[in-house]
């Protein structure tokens, strides 16, 4: 039999995504005996994003001001835009610190299944950031998979009239895996997208 | 790039039990699409922890008052003692709706390798409880593992001269388990412990 307000945490924590109910008792329990400061850190910490955390303006990456840091950073290349759906594929992409141009996030891929059609993503945003910024490449980063693929398609077509050169990110086997093990649509798209050394 | 907020918050949700960094960030942008009601629950339950939920100072089960509900609910069988290592441990025993009786929380087990030894477990209370209390049976629940049998072991023997009935949890095959994958230590237990039918 367990005190009211425990019970309260393990449930609240179950519904997060990835907890399961063992998860979330362990962490209730950890939380019980973790010292007042790093639970206060954690409570502080769910607070701050809901009071702090909006959308960018300009490429509605997540931000804590009217633009987001990347807009905001005059060091990144302003003549590249990488689209992707969501923001946590911003963080994706900047893991990589290979890129330095800025980005416009749609909110989704097309799918259907779900009702979400073009109307329903940043893409009317996009066309206008191509119509005022000087824009030199399109890189079209969303899902490798059916919506995201379905995305870009629509994507390419829609900036055909607009003469602005657009790339999609390469498909291929991912580095440090194994030949053996790879699907056949992943190996079809690396023998397709072979290169010359 | 991430807003600091976004940041903080799946630092601080990383560092918390079976929670990797993509689990984290996974929750992380849950939270920031979360109605703001969803995670107002949780902070105020992460806060409800700390502040109302405390040991029972009988058995030391969590507790929001001086005794658990457990030692407040008079139709608990006061003759029994179930030992346990943990409160979570208590949440086990009444998930099986099988355990009437009341509890006493070690808060943990005899572990030489983590330097801890009978003193730094609540060995005192118990025998003062069992000195003042009406007890006919105590049930050794701590983990069928080394520190669990070692203090199952040590309790026993503190309690031999106390003229007091001592069990211990059957070892044995899991419920629902597969004779072939069980390992040769259940297994060994499994026939030590056989029972005519």
């Amino acid at each position: 039999m367990f005190s009211g307000a425990l019970q309260d945490l393990v449930e609240e924590l179950a519904s997060l995504p990835g907890v399961g109910p063992k998860g979330a008792s362990r962490i209730a329990f950890h939380v019980l005996n973790a010292p007042a400061e790093e639970v206060d850190r954690l409570v502080g910490a769910l607070s701050a994003v809901k009071e702090k955390v909006r959308l960018c303006e300009r490429c509605f990456n997540v931000a804590e001001a009217e633009r987001c840091a990347v807009c905001l950073d005059p060091r990144r290349d302003q003549t590249v835009i990488c689209v992707v759906e969501e923001p946590k594929d911003v963080m994706a992409v900047e893991r990589t610190r290979e890129y330095h141009g800025l980005y416009h996030v749609l909110g989704g891929a097309i799918s259907p299944i779900r009702g979400i059609g073009p109307d329903q993503l940043r893409i009317r945003e996009l066309l206008g950031r191509l119509g005022a910024e000087p824009v030199a490449e399109v890189i079209l980063a969303t899902d490798p998979n059916i919506e995201g693929e379905a995305t870009a398609t629509y994507l390419a077509r829609a900036l055909r009239t607009l003469e602005v050169p657009v790339t999609r990110l390469a498909s291929g086997l991912p580095v440090g895996g194994d030949l053996e093990y790879a699907d056949e649509v992943t190996l079809s798209r690396a023998l397709e997208g072979r290169r010359t050394l």
